[in-house]
């Protein structure tokens, strides 16, 4: 059996485990060190740090203090990364801890963060999933049973110096373009609520103050809630300083491309299993600027999909040019009016759009003024028949309630 | 064996033929007429009408004039087709003529409609492939076969003349905002180059200085361009006018999604067989705006793929707002960047990227402020290995060299 | 285009074309000759040279002259192929011919031939079924319609004069345990009804003495009836004449494993587009005694099957020794008994078996005394659900008769 | 969480746990009651009940004592079960336990109980097989790495005391034909090794004397060793006795069509989390003989095959009529053949073939006198090329060797 390389305890904060941290940083101590080769078990607490629990209120959803996420585990260091090497990432397993077999997704208060769809469901929202062995439903959206693609959301090795340099000069400089809006366009270094892992002193200090947030995917990698990063895919991290740094983190059971509700998939605390090897001097042989990866032989295979368009007008009837993520909106706005029809709610069919194994395709990206986006709902994972018929749709859900909490602050 | 319902002559320009027309208007006459439960076969022409020829030189691309395209077979009224209803569209089978074994890939030069890539790629570009049954390959770019993904690029309904108006409005605020911009912002009616079909008189001159010019999606579909829209898949169009009026065309042998070089997938001359249905009031009863589909259960198999992200940083370093298009244009980017490492070109490997079964998805689209886009390249259409290993990448292509053509008018 | 190297003319009776024959033998002359790296075209009758009619009677399937079948176009040389080689075959597509889009699916009598079920079905049956696209549906068998796994029956090279000779030793053999056997345990060389193609004098009287009939798969491949052998697989057969030799036939627009209803799947006439290469010396490299091949990634992707298992016990409860003929008859005749239950008769369920694209496995074959095996229903293909549930089988289908004809002779 | 319904420990022998039964018979105790729609865990012991070990002897598996397997967990009872009914049982997750990540793969000697190719494999074998995550590779043969598969290779209800009479009746007669035959045509009862569960007395007594053996696969179920029967999967078994008795064991990693090796599979001890539900009189309503099931939507996608044909022409050229058993096996001895080319002995291609998701197809059956039977070796999973080209195979692995052990009592 592979070793338990990171272990957490979820009895205990994020705070109390020095092998968590909470900043992106070159100088985040390594709390591990293994060899090209070898394969290890890492324990993940869920996003939040444990700020979510299986109840029926969206209080603590809507309460969500945002600078402190996402709580990472490691970095883990590999004996002989360099800067400029790939570091190989086999995803062996994930799973979810046998005593918390549950997860949650949620949709942010607009004031707080928001979500794809903000301005029509500014207020906070939850849904709580139950796992059955390999497969997911929730007390919160009758009609509905399906397998999770279980993922890391967020991984991905330490940046340098100069990157995170870099990151920080151009995300302060688009704030700067509109500095007080809400929800904001990006989120500085803030130190009051950093976790450095295991630096003390001035490079704690180092750390807190320059540390880039984890919201935001970027070259390195980071939160791509790419849903399929699942068991079985293999992926290529560039290096950018010695020993790599691979952290991860923000587990999810399943989650829409997309991940519209933003908070955000099907969440949850667990462990992962991964083998690490390294291509030396891969980042220039292949001449890689972002992550790659090939996906897994072991994935939900639903076939039957149904499928939505969405071009980019706006819901207001403006015409934009070429965007792609106005013609995503109304693909998914559109998928959500459909699913209506059957009785669910809208926040019920958003919470869906999040969760479920749905494709988001660029389809057409070039047909001046419009991006044709396409949204794929796999029609399997429902109880009853969604396709359209000359009958019209029967309602099949009756119970359209998820728990949600305005922002009264 | 089904009737040929519509029947185009090669040898003819389309301007010759009064069952293709190339403007959208609710006024364009009817060609044919057939019952709910019927199946037809319909022949197209290639969407610029036969200006592209198969040889070795990218001057017929360059001078595509683009007002006169696409040209469309149709429009066929169903019986009892009324403002409300569904159309239901099965597409049975997709063909080639068997004289006509070949297709063409055409990147338009910067000033005269460009491409997804138009600042890296400003020049006219062609690429023919030949058809060898259900697998296509490219004298021009050497190392690559794959099976065709056939589709027609443009299907749907003729638009109400309310529809019809408000696009004409909403596209003209938009030019309004840049109308010198070159290549336009929106494309506004223009007569010249109407093709009218059947009409004749007022009605033709309303139609020509009307209709709505076929290059972007809209509300009743039209150009999506969406590459799993083959042979066994049903779509649910909505229809405006009595009768439907449904018209298609731009055949597509294959295309990437996002169609980016424009110019545009694996384009042909063809046949389309299919089956068309109603489902009265379907519009109401299922809260369809855009059309809806079901891919088929009859498509290339693909399934190992090397996937590439992007962020929405550019090309210049700069920080956008969760901007899809800049995202999906970086992992583009880093795709092309990735196969000229095996010797492709960079126009090589953008052209495979328009015309070879890819797959864009919006995977991550929250995450303030970068969208995580991935582009998946199927890596067994390749003859060579072209995932990453220890050794590096071998240089496998040996002949770069695309038809290419500058822009001197 | 690729040319088509061998024409038929339906409107003349197979023995009108010299580029048929029907008796497997090294000397059958070529009729075409090719280079490694060509593609072409072959038109085939189907297998019984015309003797079936769409219509609703099964006389004509009662009535079938086996002795004088199966009708192949061939053989064709390959420049350079010797005894020993690997002839390495693409089949790139595959089609029926505009005018004749139906097939049919026959069930001979049992003193004619029988099929796996004889002693259940020991009438003449037919179905007909219409193409429509790459879907096809029957009159005769209603709640059904699916796509088409279109593949050669049968297909190989000429075997040399030793192999034909063991072929025919090892064959006599076996009647001569059971010569008076109905149907007989094999079919012996029968010149009356041998059709030799362009042979002359001694030879064609050489060939219809000894020439192997047609019936059996044997080691170059022939009659095996593989329903994955369909466009986009590669099929790698052993030489054993100069040339080659390859020939071809048997046409099927569908089928399901084991082709249990013997005459047989949808059988239709059409043509096949191939390409051929070679592999020198590649029968000793790779060990190859059989053909081998690889499936196409071009395939109907029904996913949705119901599973029955079938045990070497047999109809009467003998308990027989791990005998997989006997479990598939059992899995087949419970699958028959439960489609019965929505309204199919027997005769129908059966001939789905034979045409749909159902997969029969062999699950086990050790666990003495029983085999288990499996076969697998493609759910999707029916226009209801035949999954089980707590309420029971609704019947849904209400003409359940078939064609049959009494055999009188 | 689930609740762990039967937990078994490792440390003790299955004669120790009266959880454990080895018996079929209708009398057996029940051992733990649910109701239907209950999901729970099922731990069980490796089919042996822990007699071989991970080490590199072929030993423990020459020394299997056959009349003691296999060992099963159970049975259960569900609430309202009668005879008649479907209990339908959902497959939710299957897993090995955290500290025994290995299984094994054996091959019985010819004396004790042999296997599909004993005349070819006369001797003991076993390979050990590391577990990865979802991935599995063998010391034992290198060069290929896969995913497993997990299933159940047993699992069923309780028989009747009719049908327990009518197998004994039916099995011993076969046994009749041929007492002295080694192995045995059949097994039958054998009351010294039967172990009863939680029966005393009387009834442990009738159990160890009529009880059937868990060798074959029978009406109920019982040892079908279905390699798709994983998790994900749904399947259906009649009830013959009040609360139904559901049982299993005989966990496998990962299985080839035929488990033709027969100690057997990839063996394991692990756990299994299933739901039940009842349908009932679904025995009649359905017309069910023996268990139906659909298959999971998360199986490994290997898509990638290279096929062997074999006809029932047996190894010393005898022709055999339409015997499937035989054409299976020539199949598997071309596929060995094959194999061997690349460097693996003949024994390690055996025991891939028991391993690996190889599909064993029935392609024609009715082409008197051969059967074509078809083996599909998924390629992807070996880590070089095993497809044919035209230089030939090239030497891969180079160890050859796996544990062996001559039968000597």
């Amino acid at each position: 059996m592979a070793e338990t390389l990171i272990k957490i305890d979820l009895n205990k904060s994020p705070k109390e485990h020095d092998i968590i941290h909470n900043r992106w940083h070159p100088d985040v101590p390594m709390v591990a060190t293994v060899k090209p080769g070898d394969d290890f078990i890492i324990e993940c607490m869920d996003w939040t740090g444990g700020q979510i629990e299986n109840n029926d209120s969206a209080d603590d959803v809507r309460d969500v203090d945002l600078s402190k996420v996402h709580y990472l585990s490691g970095p883990v260091a590999v004996e002989g990364a360099e800067p400029g090497d790939l570091m190989v990432v086999d995803i062996l397993d994930i799973g979810a801890f046998a005593d918390q077999m549950w997860g949650f997704n949620g949709v942010f208060a607009k004031e707080n963060g928001g979500g794809f769809l903000t301005e029509h469901f500014p207020e906070a929202r939850k849904t709580i999933w139950d796992f059955n062995g390999i497969y997911t439903k929730s007390r919160h959206i009758p009609g509905v049973e399906f397998i999770g693609l279980m993922h890391p959301g967020l991984i991905g090795c330490l940046p340098s110096q100069e990157l995170l340099d870099e990151w920080n000069k151009r995300e302060q400089a688009l704030i700067d373009t509109d500095p007080d809006r809400v929800p904001g366009l990006a989120n500085p270094p803030y130190a009051p609520t950093a976790h450095v892992g295991r630096a003390t002193g001035d490079v704690a200090a180092k750390i807190a103050n320059e540390g880039a947030r984890t919201v935001p995917p970027r070259e390195h990698g980071g939160n791509c809630d790419i849903k399929d990063l699942t068991k079985g895919s293999r992926v290529f991290f560039p290096v950018y300083v010695k020993g790599g740094g691979l952290s991860m983190g923000d587990l999810h059971f399943s989650q829409g491309d997309g991940e519209i509700t933003f908070c955000g998939a099907i969440e949850m605390a667990g462990w992962i299993h991964i083998r690490v090897n390294l291509i030396k001097d891969g980042v220039r042989k292949y001449g890689v600027k972002n992550p790659i990866f090939q996906p897994s032989d072991m994935a939900p295979s639903y076939k039957k999909h149904l499928i939505f368009e969405g071009i980019s007008v706006d819901e207001n009837g403006k015409q934009h040019y070429l965007d792609a993520h106005v013609a995503y909106r109304q693909a998914c706005l559109n998928a959500i009016e459909y699913l209506k029809k059957f009785g669910f709610s809208g926040a019920q069919a958003y919470s869906l759009l999040g969760t479920a194994p749905v494709q988001g395709h660029i389809s057409g990206i070039v047909d001046v003024p419009n991006v044709c986006a396409t949204l794929w709902i796999p029609t399997e994972i429902f109880d009853f028949d969604i396709m359209p018929n000359a009958d019209g749709p029967t309602i099949s859900v009756n119970s359209p309630e998820v728990p949600t909490s305005k922002w009264n602050k």
